[in-house]
């Protein structure tokens, strides 16, 4: 009796290793599903951010992963534990924070668990669906593509750094809010699947360098920066480093970083406008494997630094 | 674009309020998803338990909701915060419970993310699914029906003391791996769903009282207990309460607790037969509200008391 369907074919589709794993749903739909934790003083500093910003957070970088494959979100389930000290406005404003992001992207919250816990934890589980044609995985690029991406990479560290700083949000807003309030890229990223442009997409949820590196991987090409390209993000005075580190080795943006034809420029040139999303062509793949840096006529490696949280 | 198939009908079948969450996977293909999270020092503490029975119990709390439903588990995402103190080796132990638990019931682990955590914090999220007809929420129960539960109730709770009070695993071994290592009953919850046995089910993880008063509020009936019937746990000299106590109000069992017709009593008697099952008939729904025990002569309204976590 158990198993019975497994017998025949396994429900998962795709396991480990892309921003969702994948299920079959029916003939024509597959089921998508990501899960992100926030822990206080791991991911988030109660000092920094306010509840209900936190509750969006918590929801739209899972949102973001749904939007990498060019999936439909559906539901979640939340798993909450609330240390004693959190007063009860705190947490009506997380999950009005949550609900806010939930009825943005029309999920319902479906299920869950709280409990008590010394510092705030915020676990959810978020599943989607795609038309089966129309998904996005990492490892569709091909030598001849175009790289592309939303938004300006590394806004999120600069914003991240000015909160460790305590610099005004006068001086630093547009970086702190990229890095407090993401907004996933639900739209984008399904018109970039429906529309068959994107032949590969990761969202920016680690640096650029590491994203690019799983695009070259998975796909197995080589993946090529073209470093005047980059859109760089406005570093204040005295911050640790130049903005092409902020925007090559920054985490936590929640961009779409995706390759297409340069064929398909002019379906995405439709795309941007109707969406108003700033896009920009970044690099190219080409045939090989790593991740390269271009400048004029020097070509080097570029070594994935990863995003330090706190 | 957005949310176009929403348009037609709403992708959740049932939300918050029974074992699982409900979904539409295909027209005779119902999806189950339930989350659940323990915490170091909330759920559990790290002296009484070893990993790979912690690893074990993460998952099969999960898998006993699926049970509840009568559903087909099929996989699960993983959310872990791994404090620095925990040794290499433990982890792995940790994640060999996780696997033997999965292997035992063919799921398979799909996805999730760990990171650092003050103290560790495990989160899983199971999806099953269910023919449609076939699945058993917690409201079916009708007047007349029978009410039946597997196992002992309350082991748990004496196990959970036992550890508290540092008895030796010789004097309440059996208690102690009810509360550190519980079985889902999955296969009996396939049975009862798939044979038309049981009309309402849940799994008793929150004391007896507790979830026979979901039974009956869910399914707007009357539940009567009757007292000699129920299975008692073997409870050591000393401890806090009496064998009936435990029973009524111990929590963490994760044993079925369901209702039937008098006329599926022969399928049952087949079920238990085959399965190596011991069920219990240990009360009766009639019409009305709310919950009681009953002995000889007398009836009193049984007021849940719930499971204190250490």
């Amino acid at each position: 009796m158990r198993g019975s369907h497994r017998d025949v074919k396994s429900p998962v589709k795709l396991g480990i290793g892309d921003d969702c794993a994948l299920f079959y749903m029916s003939e024509d739909r597959v089921g998508l599903i990501t899960t992100d934790t926030l822990i206080e003083d791991t991911h988030f500093r109660l000092k920094w951010t306010d509840l209900f910003s936190l509750g969006r957070k918590s929801l739209n970088v899972n949102l973001s992963d749904v939007a990498a494959m060019g999936g439909l979100p559906l539901f979640y389930t939340l798993s909450l534990g609330l240390p004693s000290s959190l007063l009860s406005e705190e947490v009506e404003a997380f999950y009005a924070g949550l609900d806010d992001a939930a009825t943005a992207f029309g999920v319902q919250l479906v299920g869950g668990d709280t409990c008590n816990s010394p510092l705030l934890m915020i676990s959810i589980t978020l599943v989607g669906e795609s038309v089966k044609d129309t998904l996005v995985l990492r490892k569709g690029a091909k030598p001849g593509d175009l790289l592309a991406i939303s938004g300006v990479p590394g806004l999120s560290a600069v914003g991240l750094e000015a909160l460790e700083r305590g610099i005004s949000h006068k001086e630093a807003g547009e970086a702190i809010a990229a890095h407090l309030d993401p907004s996933p890229k639900i739209e984008l990223g399904r018109f970039l699947a429906e529309r068959g442009v994107a032949t590969a997409m990761i969202d920016t949820s680690d640096g650029l360098a590491w994203d690019c590196q799983k695009i070259a991987q998975e796909s197995g090409v080589a993946v090529v920066l073209e470093r005047k390209s980059i859109p760089l993000p406005i570093v204040p005075q005295d911050f640790a480093h130049d903005p092409l580190f902020y925007a090559l080795h920054g985490g936590e943006d929640y961009q779409l970083l995706f390759t297409l034809s340069p064929l398909r420029m002019p379906v995405l040139a439709q795309i941007c406008n109707r969406l108003n999303e700033r896009i920009t062509i970044i690099g190219r793949v080409e045939e090989g494997e790593g991740v390269f840096i271009e400048e004029e006529d020097s070509r080097v490696p570029l070594e994935p630094e990863g995003f330090k949280h706190f």
